[in-house]
């Protein structure tokens, strides 16, 4: 949290990120719903990055989105409700449910995978292809290394 | 929102600035509270992270962060509340408030400054010096060039 003035020059991480995550969410989810997709909102990107046509637990979603469990099933329950996903017996665990886009759901996967590549092509644009492949592949080491101590629910 | 598999192999830009925000976040908010700021949690990020010492409008702060207005402003009365900020009238406009840092607040930027240079040298040290340069160079341009149709208020 720089003072000021230094944020604009050289931001740090978190900012970078932040303020990627938030542009790209608006601009993807503007996208979507002018493709048939209006009821869904920035906010249920959080579950709907992460879904598998295969099913995925609940538990899994909040860890690979890294938000907390009360929120990834508040959203859950959201996505039931407008019929982008549904709650299934898991085959492997009968008592535990898995998260499985609908048709529609499957839908909203294929329109944002290519609007993203959309998005991201036009960086590639910008930077060079070559620089945001590099970027790319830094940024993968840098997420998968980012520690993150302190659980899920605070 | 990729299928099955792809997202973990070649993660899109949403799904890498969502998982580091969020990550760094929770590490940056883990060692604040153990640094004296224990009352502080991740979203007061999205004010935090873009204060200024000479302080900032409202409107302002929700456009550097890309978050709505009325989470910012929600925010901003936590903040108030556990004595960080403190709104005061603009003197450049008597109408208007200033959201400016209190003694405590300025603490918790110098020390979040200090964190977050450590987890970013880490990230430097695990990719390499100029490729971690070369990483930020590339990301404050895609940052800066994602565009955002659509209001902060959906």
């Amino acid at each position: 949290m720089r003072s000021s003035g230094r944020e604009r020059e050289d931001p740090d991480l978190g900012v970078l990120s932040g303020r990627t995550l938030f542009s790209l969410q608006r601009e993807l989810f503007t996208r979507l719903a002018e493709q048939g997709h209006p009821a869904l909102r920035p906010r249920h990107g959080a579950v709907l990055a992460y879904l598998d046509e295969n099913g995925s637990r609940a538990t899994d979603l909040a860890t690979r989105s890294g938000r907390h469990k009360q929120v990834i099933g508040t959203l859950i329950d959201e996505l039931v409700e407008l019929g982008y996903v549904r709650r299934q017996p898991d085959p492997a665990d009968r008592r535990a449910k898995l998260i499985v886009p609908t048709e529609k759901g499957r839908d909203q996967m294929a329109k944002s995978d290519a609007i993203l590549a959309d998005l991201e092509a036009g960086h590639a644009q910008v930077v060079g292809e070559q620089a945001y492949a590099e970027f790319k592949r830094v940024f993968r080491l840098v997420a998968e290394h980012q520690v993150a101590r302190g659980d899920n629910t605070r």
